[in-house]
């Protein structure tokens, strides 16, 4: 537990939360900066800042029980469509840091927004998607070079 | 397995792929459209369109192996900060109708394009972020629909 972190101070309930979930490793809550309605925060209880530090069987609890959240979300809002976002470093976009994914509803932007569908059409994650094309030789050396770093 | 999915067909070998892990549940390999120099895509080899439909302990071995493939590939690329992204449904950029995660690091924008540095800088996701607040009553209500809905 880090002190100064904000989400810290939610799992020890020193800040009050909407909670959805929670078992020995794993805290679920709604984002109060919502996308859409149905905007869910999962983080692991034990600091971590980036995805990376995390021990691999938090990373597994938290795995574990997405599926089980997203089911409910869309049970909920009636959203099909959703993201899975979490961010690792202030160039890409992390704000708190521990670490969290976002469970993001994407609520269909062709529905008017004064429809009687649910969430706020038109709202949830954009994304923006540069893609390139892969270059084979420097793919290959790339893949070996994870790889070894896997171990 | 889905014979006329192209996911399925990595899986059996039968179209090639960089290959970065595997184990019984999991396959790793680089996206061929990349964001950013490492951008990895990460599926469960049981096929399933959307996260919800994820058995847990699937979802669990995808959650395991993820801190470990950012790792390897923060250290073979140089670059720390990276999203995790895993998109659901047409709306929500869904492309590939199979669970995948998406490892995209992301290089420092404010680096020139012709430094030393790794990666392609400027490169990487966009993220679009439209944030609301959240009404008090409405979450009180919400967060009951969902956690019913987790039962």
């Amino acid at each position: 537990m880090d002190p100064n972190c904000i989400f810290c101070k939610i799992i020890a309930g020193d800040i009050p939360c909407y909670k959805l979930y929670e078992d020995g490793r794993v805290l679920a809550f709604l984002d109060v900066g919502p996308l859409s309605e149905g905007h869910v925060l999962v983080i692991p209880k034990a600091h971590a800042v980036q995805l990376g530090e995390m021990a691999d069987e938090v990373a597994a609890a938290i795995g574990a029980v997405l599926p089980r959240l997203a089911r409910a979300v869309s049970a909920a809002t009636g959203t099909g469509a959703y993201n899975i976002l979490q961010n690792n470093g202030e160039v890409a976009g992390q704000v708190v840091m521990h670490v969290h994914f976002h469970l993001i509803p994407k609520p269909d932007p062709t529905r008017a927004p004064d429809s009687k569908s649910p969430g706020s059409p038109g709202s949830g994650l954009g994304i923006h998607w540069p893609a390139g094309q892969i270059d084979p030789e420097a793919a290959e050396t790339l893949a070996d070079k994870i790889t070894s770093a896997l171990g």
